[in-house]
């Protein structure tokens, strides 16, 4: 008997993990999903010969049969919408730890943008968006071991808003936990291979971890520390 | 015995709320609640002749010890800083009740500005904040019977963001319920005395009616059929 079942939970193989997390749906000037289209053809395109299928979520806006026709018409892939109401909607269906499974232990590829993005983090406490519905726990997927903010934007200096920055609204989650926060600007996605994450795209990354200062990476740069549980 | 005793719950005579919910703290080109500075006076200068004393509750920033210093040399008042952090701590405290019952019961006059006029109202769904912490409901101090977005501010049409303007997002909320959301632009705010309630400040509301056109309402407009829970 190997030594594996004596243990009740399974380890999963995280070499078979493949992830892409894509900040933004839309990138300004150019159409939809265009900007991470070479990516996302790259992406599929390694799916072993077989014919791809894409289980499509489209939990996060309301019109949930006009969103899967503009995803098939599109090639929308997972995510987009509302954080909040993605996630109470994997929990409601009870597919949070499925989807876990299926792509930590049998390898399925994952594509979120922005909401997409969030729900495949630790949890959706770096979200931008408003809690227009109560889910059973902030908790997400965990498909990495860190949060994401998408849509990161930097301050505008001509602003007259006294609304807090994305930045002090980060701050704030860190007087929380301690769960590193990487913002990704529109433009940029992480590409992630087993324990190998990758920034790809036309834009920054920001690095935010608790009580270090800020890491601007640039695409291209191997973020694969990230995915080790102690940083 | 009179019949009310036969409720087991007092209905209140909400003849006796007197609320001050602002937008925002700071108002770009003034210093710190300077400009709402005239209508706090008014508001708690009707304190009856007793001595004024006002309960500060610094839930909403992590450092409680400086923020209330703060606020003891400012005047800061109730609000400001993270909405969840506010409603969650106010929960484990066990005080929402409380303040529920002393404001409508006992004509205790509230003032909040962003994070502490969003847990005056029915529930924090239109906060802008990030959820930093999970509190046990969404559900707030309910002084008031609809939701307020507090900072509320216009799109940007130079702006290249691609993330949801302030407006679709409560677009989206109202795709989940039909509770009013008055947009408090920053520079304005709600004064309800009794079941009446005016809009004061510098700048106009946006009032938000789930499958109405929205509204706007200038400074000094009469606001009070928003506290019909009919509306």
């Amino acid at each position: 008997m190997p030594l594996l079942s004596l243990f009740p939970l399974r380890v999963p193989d995280l070499t078979m993990r493949r992830l892409l997390l894509v900040s933004n749906s839309t990138l300004h000037g150019s159409g939809y999903l265009d900007h991470c289209q070479q990516q996302i053809s790259d992406f599929f395109g390694k799916c072993s010969g077989v014919a791809c299928r894409v289980l499509f979520v489209p939990y996060a806006l309301h019109d949930r049969d006009g969103y899967t026709k503009t995803a098939r018409d599109k090639f929308r892939t997972l995510g987009g919408g509302n954080t909040f109401r993605l996630l109470k909607s994997l929990y409601d269906n009870q597919v949070v730890s499925e989807i876990r499974k299926r792509v930590l232990e049998d390898g399925v590829p994952y594509m979120g943008s922005s909401a997409g993005t969030n729900v495949a983090t630790i949890s959706i406490s770096t979200t931008n968006d408003m809690p227009i519905v109560y889910p059973p726990s902030f908790a997400a997927i965990g498909l990495v071991p860190f949060n994401i903010n998408p849509h990161y934007i930097d301050p505008d200096a001509n602003s007259r808003h006294m609304g807090e920055t994305r930045e002090q609204r980060i701050t704030q989650y860190h007087e929380e936990v301690d769960t590193c926060v990487l913002g990704l600007r529109e433009g940029c996605m992480l590409l992630v291979e087993g324990n190998k994450a990758t920034l790809l795209g036309s834009t920054n990354a920001r690095l935010f971890s608790r009580g270090k200062p800020r890491v601007e990476y640039n695409p291209g740069s191997d973020l694969s520390f990230l995915l080790n549980d102690a940083h």
